[in-house]
């Protein structure tokens, strides 16, 4: 992709997000998307099949982070611990700066289950992709989903959390007591 | 609910199902279900509130099952435990004579991504109505999340391993080994 393609790419889910939570996400038309970009129509569609795409660009770079982890787990790790170096990895990008991005989308997200519906088919996208990258590890099934799965499950209530009011830690930090927390969670739980 | 309205609504269930799979979703009308029913649309429409609903009967029940296996679960148990337990007693209702209607109902979904998300949000609701009744046992957070969440994906990995074909072992046993596989995952993680 040529760079102002990219540009522009940016530029429409920028006026996408600011129009969504200035006016509502129903109430905003592609046209005035575009408008707002300096762009055409014809040249959203290029980008985004549809009016909630807008909010899902980054898909495949959001996965990619996550697999990127799954190779940088040594050869010995356990497929949970790939799937947690993997979830580490793929969450850097969350920076505090990117905080105040995040948390206004996810209150568009939160107020219309059809976007919500939309997320949730894409972290389970996520969970396919990473339990595919376990599989290439040679980790079998069910090892590979479960592992995979409950590392969504990590990240999920770790951006919960980091989203939440008044909270100041890092999304990173977060999933690693979250990790830690699952753990001791099922040991508990093996106890006799 | 009075005894024929319960009928209406599991007949129209039955009469969307049957006309999804021989025609298709995209090609079956309200119109068509209510008449295959012998009911109106206005009838149909006062029990789903869309053509994809009428897929998604039985979810408060679904629920329910989950949650009555919570308040069956020992005071003792750990968080985990009692997702499990939770789990095991909500899956109960899908024997072997059951089977065929879920794999009929999967195929359905899995062809349609917008039925796949409402089944996401479906199963997101499921884990949020789990973690409430752990809160309600006094399990902070987000250990009660962590925990629902785990057991819903068990509940989901399990869930395909049951609809696969050739599979002949039933749902809570798939379930009860995934509990223990991801445990064994977790622990073997947690090794120094």
């Amino acid at each position: 992709m040529v760079r102002w393609e990219a540009d522009g790419r940016e530029r429409l889910a920028k006026a996408a997000l600011e129009l969504y939570s200035k006016q509502g996400f129903d109430e905003t038309t592609v046209a005035e998307i575009a408008q707002s970009a300096g762009l055409t129509e014809r040249t959203f569609f290029r980008h985004f099949a549809d009016k909630r795409e807008a909010l899902f660009g980054g898909q495949d770079q959001f996965v990619q982070g996550f697999i990127d982890g799954v190779a940088l787990a040594p050869h010995s790790a356990s497929p949970f611990d790939v799937a947690a170096t993997a979830v580490l990895v793929g969450s850097k990008p969350f920076t505090a700066e990117r905080r105040p991005h995040s948390l206004q989308r996810q209150k568009i997200l939160n107020a219309h289950s059809e976007l919500r519906e939309r997320e949730l088919l894409k972290l389970a996208g996520l969970a396919h992709a990473l339990a595919s990258a376990l599989i290439a590890r040679d980790v079998g099934e069910p090892a590979a989903s479960l592992a995979a799965e409950s590392g969504v499950v990590v990240f999920r209530v770790s951006w919960d959390q980091w989203l939440a009011e008044g909270n100041t830690r890092s999304l990173v930090d977060l999933e690693r007591d979250a990790f830690a927390e699952l753990g001791t969670l099922v040991m508990v739980s093996r106890k006799p």
